[in-house]
C-alpha cells in the first residue's frame, strides 16, 4: 500500500463563527444555556444578532477546527463540508485552504447563506453557541469523495453532523467507505445535548463503527446516562479501539483495551474556551497519525487546546508546529 | 441652543478589516511597506488574500473605529460612511449600531462589494494595511446629513477620505455645514503616505478649516516636510485651535495656542497596533466633548489606545467606560 495522501479527512458543518464578549446577564435574559450549542433558525439568528454586541467573524465548525489544528501542526488534512458562494463562504474556504488543507466540496450556488454560529463569550471564558446551519443542510452523500476517504488514515466525523438530515447520510457513507478501505473512523460526540438528541444512534455507532472516540466529560456521561466519570469510562472501555476523554482543567484520560493513560492538563490562561475540544482532537489525531504513542498524542492534544483557549476564536492564531515542538522538548 | 444630539459625528471609509498574523518575510516578498496603508484594486486584493494566512474579520475604518471607541466610553456618536448590502456590509452596520452609534447612510444596492482592508500583523505588533476601497467610492455629498452635522459638537473627518474622489466632496460639504452651525471640525491625517498624496490640500485644510487636528509623528513630519518632531510642532502651532500629536510609546503632545501638554504613554503590552491612533482620537474627542481639559482628554486617548493595541483588531473588545474610570480614579 502506498503512503496515504492524507493523515485525516474531517467531515463536518462548515460554519463561520460570530464571536462577542458578553455578560452573564445576557445569557439569562435570552434563555441561553451556558456552555452548550443550540440550533436556531434564520429568524432567531437575525434577532439574536441584533441584540449581540460588536463581534468578530472567524472560521469555525468543529471538525474543520480540528483539521485546521492538524494542518497547523504540519499534518496532511482534508475537509468536506458545505458553504454557499457568499462572502462568509469565501472566507471559510480561504482560511482552511491557506493552511494547506484540501477542501474541494462544491459551493452551494443558491439557497440559504453560509452557516453562522453566534458565540457569546462570558468573563469566565466559557462559550455559549447558537447555530444557524444555513448551507450545511445541503451537504449530502454526493459530497463525500470516495478517493479522499480511501486515501486518508483516519476519517473524522463530528456528532453535529447528525443534526442536518442529509449530512447523516454523508456521515454513514463516509464511515463505510473508510472501513472498506481498511482505514480508521473517528467520531467526536460534539455536545451533551447533541448526544441527548441522538443517543440511541450514537450508542450504536460507538459500539460497532467507531475506532477512535472523542468526548468530554459531560458528553460521555450523557451517552451512558451515568453520573460519574469512572462509570462512563468503564462503559466505553472495549467498545472503541481508542477513547480519548477530555476533562477541561482536569486534563484527559485515554483508554485503549487494557491501556489507560491519565494525562495532566497543560498550563493555560483561558480567555475563550471555544474550540478547546476541537483543538484536542486535532492534536491527538496528528500525534496518532504520525505514529506517536497514545500518551504523547494526548499531550499534543492538550497543548493545542491550551493554545486555542488563550485567545478569542476557535482556531490557533499562530502556527502550532513550533509551540508543540518546544513544549515536548 | 438646545443640547446637541451628538458629541461627535465621524465621516470615513466604512471598511471591514481582514487580519492575519504574518512573518516579516511575507512583507518583503510581497513588497509591502511596513506600518503604512496602501490602496489596492480588487484583483490585487484577491491575489494578496490568496497568499494571506488564516484571517479574522472585524469592522474597521479609521473614523468608524474612533466613533466606536467614543460610544464604548459612553459618548453619543454618529457615523457616515458607505457599505454595500452584502454580508460584510451587514456586519459593519451591526458592529457600529450595536454600540448605540447612529449610522443611517443608505447601503449601496449594486456595484462593488463592501471595502476590505487586508492587515498583516507582524510579531513586533506592527500592522501593514492594504485597502480595497470597494463601496467607499460611492460615498458622496448626498450622504452627508445636514441635520446630523448641525447637531454634533464635532464633525470628525479622516484624511483617507481624500482618496475616493466623491468622498472628498462629502468631506468639504460636511466641514462647511459644521462651521455654518458653529460646530467644530476635526481632522485626522491618517497616514504619512496619504499626507504625501494630498499635502497641499491638507496644508490648506489645517491652516484654514480644521479646529482639532490629530496626527502621529510621521504624519506631521510629512505634512511640513521636516525631520524632527519639535520643528513640526512649532509649525502646526497657531494653525489649529488644538493639535493632538501622538508619538507611540513616547506618549502624546497637545498644543493649543500657548498651552502645551506633554502626556506620558499608558502602560501597554502591544499585540496588534491596528487602530491605536483611531482609539486615541476617539478617547480625546470623548474627553473634550464631555468638557474635560486637554491633559485629561489626552490621557483618555492614551488609555483607549493602550486597550486597543492589547488584542488583535482595531476596536475595543470590552466596554471602555469602566476601564477609563478605573484608570483615572
Amino acid at each position: 500500500m502506498t503512503e496515504p495522501r492524507f493523515d485525516v479527512v474531517g467531515i463536518g458543518n462548515a460554519i463561520v463563527d460570530v464571536l462577542a464578549q458578553t455578560e452573564d446577564d445576557f445569557l439569562a435574559s435570552h434563555d441561553l444555556n451556558k456552555g452548550t450549542m443550540t440550533l436556531i433558525d434564520a429568524d432567531t439568528a437575525g434577532k439574536l444578532y441584533d441584540d449581540m454586541g460588536p463581534a468578530i467573524e472567524c472560521s469555525g465548525g468543529s471538525a474543520a477546527n480540528s483539521i485546521a489544528c492538524l494542518a497547523s501542526l504540519g499534518g496532511k488534512g482534508a475537509f468536506i463540508g458545505k458553504v454557499r458562494d457568499d462572502q462568509l463562504g469565501e472566507a471559510f474556504r480561504h482560511d482552511i485552504q491557506t493552511l494547506g488543507v484540501a477542501f474541494d466540496t462544491p459551493f452551494a450556488k443558491d439557497g440559504v447563506s453560509t452557516a453562522r454560529c453566534l458565540i457569546f463569550v462570558t468573563p469566565d471564558a466559557q462559550r455559549t453557541m447558537q447555530t444557524f446551519l444555513g448551507a450545511c443542510v445541503e451537504l449530502g452523500p454526493d459530497d463525500v469523495d470516495e478517493g479522499v476517504i480511501a486515501d486518508a488514515q483516519v476519517t473524522y466525523l463530528e456528532g453535529y453532523l447528525w443534526d442536518p438530515p442529509k449530512a447523516k447520510e454523508a456521515f454513514v457513507k463516509a464511515a463505510k467507505l473508510a472501513h472498506d478501505a481498511d482505514r480508521q473512523v473517528s467520531l467526536s460526540l460534539s455536545d451533551p445535548f447533541c448526544v441527548g438528541r441522538h443517543r440511541a444512534e450514537f450508542l450504536d455507532l460507538v459500539n460497532d463503527h467507531v475506532d477512535i472516540l472523542f468526548a468530554n466529560e459531560e458528553e460521555i456521561l450523557s451517552l451512558y446516562e451515568v453520573d460519574d466519570f469512572d462509570a462512563a469510562m468503564q462503559k466505553v472501555r472495549g467498545h472503541c479501539k481508542i477513547a480519548a476523554l477530555t476533562r477541561g482543567p482536569k486534563g484527559s484520560v485515554v483508554i485503549s483495551g487494557d491501556e489507560v493513560h491519565v494525562i495532566d492538563p497543560e498550563p493555560a490562561t483561558p480567555v475563550d474556551t471555544t474550540g478547546a475540544g476541537d483543538g484536542y482532537a486535532g492534536g491527538f489525531l496528528y500525534g496518532l497519525t504520525q505514529g506517536f504513542d497514545l500518551a504523547k498524542s494526548a499531550r499534543i492534544g492538550g497543548i493545542v487546546a491550551s493554545q486555542v483557549i488563550g485567545h478569542v476564536g476557535a482556531r490557533p492564531d499562530i502556527p502550532l508546529k513550533n509551540i508543540v515542538e518546544k513544549a515536548l522538548s
